[in-house]
């Protein structure tokens, strides 16, 4: 039997932190190296993984490198910048990039990477941190078969992966579903906050909509535990719903394809972002006058 | 023991009719009368049902009072115009208006019913035709407790009912629901019709949705069955829901809401409405360039 595949990690962030987790549990070898912050590494070596100096010498002892960050000149940087990933990994590796970033740009990073005998694959997911706590993340992947069958056993350690054609295909998917989340969580904003003002019990309200028409996971399961529950900080940070948002009306520009509904979501967005940019977007309900708590 | 309580149906529409016929399979004596078309009123008559010349005659031979019709004129008609429900009813019966209209007018018919000691609920529904068949839909009530407690077993016939608050309370929360359903759906479009022009697969991108943080009963049950199924055909006319995003619109301005995507998504369906106001209201997608099938 040959030995397991060495996984590298890059971005140990809210998602990838526990992703890198979640592939350690399952029994992978991880390396991985410090960005900003130490603690996460710091958490993430005393579980088992092999922290190293800098993103080249990751990729130097891995057979698959993982990146999980913020957007597209992060991923640049991961891969190209001075002790990148790109001049550690061998040929015949591969990168496995799980960040949300245009599909556009993922093509243009599989084919600076193939002409050195490198291996890409977009993978965005779906989900939110407790769910890559759990290993129960919506993967959409854009990969070569022969690429999506090398990376398959190392994305069912953070989910369920859904090979959705070629490279840029899994990005294309994430931004579909950023589409209609971006919309969702204002058209609940402004359907709550309308029971609210009219007098109508808010917990009562949800728990019909659940059953009617109307029922959406972003309002069962995602506004109880941050909106009116915990409250903003932590979960999905608008900024980047803004920034997959924006990916996804210039793709949809080049489409030719209207999109006036998103594009009036980004707006809103950005009207809030301006105070609660770093926190979980369902503070865009703030924007229809619901209270901190 | 009393005897059953006689339940008089007005609006056998494409809501209504199997609405009344399960009321009959659940044991309750049915009376109705017919208005333009009688057809469905031979289809009731024949699994049972009493029928007559007139609502003033419906409500002379019952104790409570069904209306399922399109908005608040047909109300006003159904009760007040000669040979109309209030004319027929005998003090102490209950009318149940299960249409969608504005909890304002529901209010208004209310009073004007206390005065002659006629009790009112209203009682509007989410489910669509499918789920008013099985009996299935999800009901949401305004109503004084004492009239709550008398409608509830005529109520449970058709579906679930959720008590929540006083007159207009259903109706409130119903148009909490439109708000709602009305932006998911163009969600749905917007981010469907995108993926298409990307050369996504749509069943394959479906599949992931389900599993993804843009989950939603309107892409999961209804899209399926409508737009990427039967067809724009039946369903939910898109001029119904045109109505009740207008009264909500009115609604939010006098409680001083904004709802600028429901306001969008309104005129969205406006444009659309020229060519496809009586069909199902995923006609929408045609907007974004679907095709009829």
């Amino acid at each position: 039997m040959s030995s397991p595949t060495t996984v590298g990690f890059i971005g140990l962030g809210a998602m990838g932190e526990p992703m890198a987790h979640a592939l350690l549990r399952a029994g992978f070898p991880v390396v991985a190296a410090a960005h900003r912050n130490r603690t996460p590494l710091e958490r993430l070596a005393a579980s088992g993984a092999r922290a190293v100096a800098h993103p080249g010498a990751v990729a130097a002892e891995s057979d698959i490198v993982v990146l999980c960050v913020p957007d597209a000149p992060q991923v640049d940087d991961a891969l190209f910048a001075e002790h990148g990933v790109a001049g550690g990994l061998h040929e015949g590796s591969i990168v496995v990039d799980m960040s949300t970033i245009s599909p556009v740009a993922s093509r243009r990073f599989a084919e600076r990477l193939a002409q050195r005998g490198i291996g890409f694959v977009d993978a965005p997911v779906s989900g939110g941190p407790m769910r890559a706590q759990s290993g129960t993340l919506t993967i959409m992947v854009g990969a070569s078969d022969e690429h999506f069958a090398r990376v398959r056993a190392v994305l069912e350690a953070m989910g369920t992966p859904h090979h959705l054609g070629p490279v840029g295909m899994g990005e294309t998917v994430k931004l579909v579903n950023q589409i209609a989340i971006g919309s969702i969580m204002i058209a609940n904003a402004e359907a709550l906050m309308f029971a609210r003002k009219a007098g109508a019990d808010l917990d009562a309200v949800r728990e019909v909509l659940k059953s009617a028409t109307a029922s959406n996971y972003v309002l069962e399961q995602w506004i109880p535990k941050t909106w009116l529950g915990a409250g903003f900080d932590g979960g999905f940070a608008m900024d980047l719903l803004r920034k997959d948002l924006a990916a996804a009306l210039d793709a949809a520009r080049s489409l030719g394809h209207p999109m006036p509904q998103a594009a009036l979501a980004h707006q809103l967005y950005t009207l809030q972002a301006e105070t609660d940019g770093k926190r979980d977007y369902t503070a865009i309900a703030k924007l229809y006058g619901a209270q901190e708590h």
